[in-house]
């Protein structure tokens, strides 16, 4: 019973290779978390569980991953940053989306109840992903620019519009105040609610970048008692602006390929 | 701030919708399963447990996404076949692919205590996935036919070769005594460790194929205390042979578009 | 001196391998022909003797690729088909197009004398191309339709249009009197300036078929002076309807497989 | 009598937009040259007529495609580079496949006649082609330099081969005298057979670069009878090193994007 004749259904197999020496990022996207945060009673505009717990998928995402440089998050999405030259399932599209994804998916649930440990699982979270590929670190950059600047316009608009929520509005008068208004205005809104958005928690008003960072570590006491330090790689969470130049200076390895 | 000045990074990603009027299968395979299933102590060669858990999952999903009409699983794998005419997410292959391997994985945590009580989930269940269109209806028969072969294959070799290790043979001696054997060999291996192939459980022999059917259920009882029932569609399991033309003609609508 | 250093660049490449099983259409089309006929002063709004070039191409390029199993004209474009089981150049997309157009180029220009002997070739006739798979042959069939419902609508229009700039309307005004009108009102402009329809050669109105046909050949004449038959398969040009069944039925080699 | 019945087969068309903001190659390469050059009798190893015919084209080609910024030119085979920024035809592969290389093809033939006066264009010349993207000048120069040591390559070999041949040995044996020699050893035997490699034309041993120069041209003499002259970009065919840094210092606007 020879398998040969069945398995010319494998030729029907497409060839999905990136493009070598071209940044990959793979961006994952919450399916229908909309309804999602309904189910679990999300905060309004922002869950800080909800987000941390994200944060720490990725955390544990580029632990594994030594390929992923990068990752930057915000609301139900994480961008991750693969580097130019990996190999990683020989730049094969779907095997790559679908290894991010599904890991990410498992630790979503198993870290679950670490970050809502009060709060059943009702549904099943799922998320969407794709593979886009970036010829230069230019484009790269102007990549988590337009996350951020994204992260910045639904984080205002949804801060003054559930602001004017609480303050007693409907949705809809709410949806009326804010229809075609500008940063100033936004800010203006909330300043009279009694918000100063910039007092806001950076991780809402700025999303969550994670990366693999030098940090200094006591490894034992000396005799006299003083400490021992090393220098050691761990991966760790900031909440920064990753639009303008200093961040990217402070952290050179991250594009450095 | 206008997000367009980088909105142009969007026109990176690429277009990748599958064929239409052909049948897509998603095939989603453990990553590393092998290591994953001797840290949790699966049973050899087959875990009972293991198998139905995945099925649970493929049963899940069956019942979420109406445009799979079959799937077909064999160890840590699963093949889901979309309908011919489905235009589940305009037929994108990364939403496709990353949908179904994200919500099958976060079932297969979810589900886990369920079907391992005593057992702590250790490591992170991950799975690749990739999507295959098929043009006719025979060849996607060649394709579930493939894999069925490819499970017997399989089971046989690896019953033989638990069944020796079970009798005090080394890992090595088994290999030696499987080498180059065939069906009728191995079939007299299992026989003199008084085993007989055929009355083994159908589920490692057939593997699983979960599917859409017709039931006969109760609604309620009349005044004479009669049942009256009703056909209702109930996604469920059988081990079936998918080979031969029976079990397809015994469910046309499976294949009928 | 070694090449290798540099080899690497051919990693670049993309795979581009058409789906097995699946019928290939590779459709050219003339690029700035409206330019290039009138540049060469074709008659309109057909000019026989530039569709006869257009076709004696199609039949060059049957005779040389034995794979290409029918093609359909019109016009400036020509759509070649390709059999399901075709392994042309492993059905790689860029060498399928790449070749036929190259071919049928080269063709139009070296056959240019022959249909415009007192025309000298001014301009450089350019051709696109591309390639697109059919999973079965009742899309096929629907793909040559649609072709042939094109060649209708474009030249019912463009004769009513020119039979009215003949008849001393302006551009402008011809194409205001045919401003939405349908096939009954236009059969009927025609038939006041003298046309019908239907005696217009059957070449503008259907387009041109190409394929392999069997003819009968005399080959010599025996003792008695009679002649000596066979059949010999030979690529021939008809101008008939293809929407319908009749053609394809008198011609089942053709999709056939 | 609608088309929008049959109109739904333009969906099995696929998008194939190269990747934005990259260099894209298009390779031309003749189909069957080695038959094509014994049938038009071309010398050995080198053609200089069959070379300049191709020399020709591409500056014809350069002429018409404003977006091809340079080509490089060896034996049967041509390499067009398209700026980064090019919209060609919005970047879709088959569009820029097809139209360069049936322009090409169109040349070749309309071109004959004056590289070849007294030789009949005896067979139909064809060429196939393929896109590439690069995304890095660095990778794109590396692509030249590859193609330009293959010249280097093929073109001792032939001419080694082609000179023992002249010298009265058989194929074979000019095979086996050359099989496994390194540079210095063919230079070796070309030397003993009267010949000085690097005296032999630069277009056979670089082969041929075609881009758009500044070259300065008399407009007109004026009152006192001198010339007045003015810069006027031309496309102009060049036989140099481009593996090394000066040919690209030397003219920095063609990798300038």
């Amino acid at each position: 019973m020879a398998n040969s004749k069945y398995e010319y259904v494998k030729s029907f197999e497409v060839e999905d290779k990136l493009m070598p020496s071209t940044w990959i990022v793979v961006r994952i996207d919450g399916r229908h978390f909309h309804q999602f945060s309904d189910e679990h009673e999300f905060e309004k505009p922002n869950d800080k569980q909800a987000l941390e717990l994200m944060n720490s998928c990725a955390e544990a995402l580029l632990e594994e991953f030594k390929d992923v440089v990068f990752a930057y998050g915000v609301s139900d999405e994480y961008s991750f940053l693969f580097k130019k030259t990996s190999e990683f399932y020989q730049r094969r599209a779907s095997k790559i989306v679908s290894i991010l994804v599904s890991f990410f998916s498992s630790l979503y649930v198993m870290k679950w109840k670490t970050f809502f440990p009060l709060k059943e699982l009702k549904t099943i979270p799922c998320f969407d992903a794709r593979a886009i590929c970036y010829p230069s670190t230019k484009i790269v950059r102007d990549y988590f620019s337009w996350r951020q600047v994204d992260c910045h316009i639904n984080n205002q608009y949804n801060t003054c519009f559930w602001m004017l929520i609480k303050s007693g509005k409907t949705k809809r008068e709410a949806q009326d105040i804010l229809k075609g208004t500008q940063t100033p205005e936004k800010n203006e809104i909330l300043f009279q609610l009694g918000i100063n958005y910039n007092e806001l928690p950076a991780m809402f008003r700025k999303g969550s970048c994670v990366f693999r960072d030098k940090v200094e570590e006591i490894v034992k006491y000396n005799q006299d008692g003083d400490p021992v330090k090393r220098l050691r790689t761990k991966v760790g969470t900031v909440h920064r602006d990753i639009i303008g130049d200093t961040f990217w200076r402070e952290h050179p390895e991250i594009l450095s390929d």
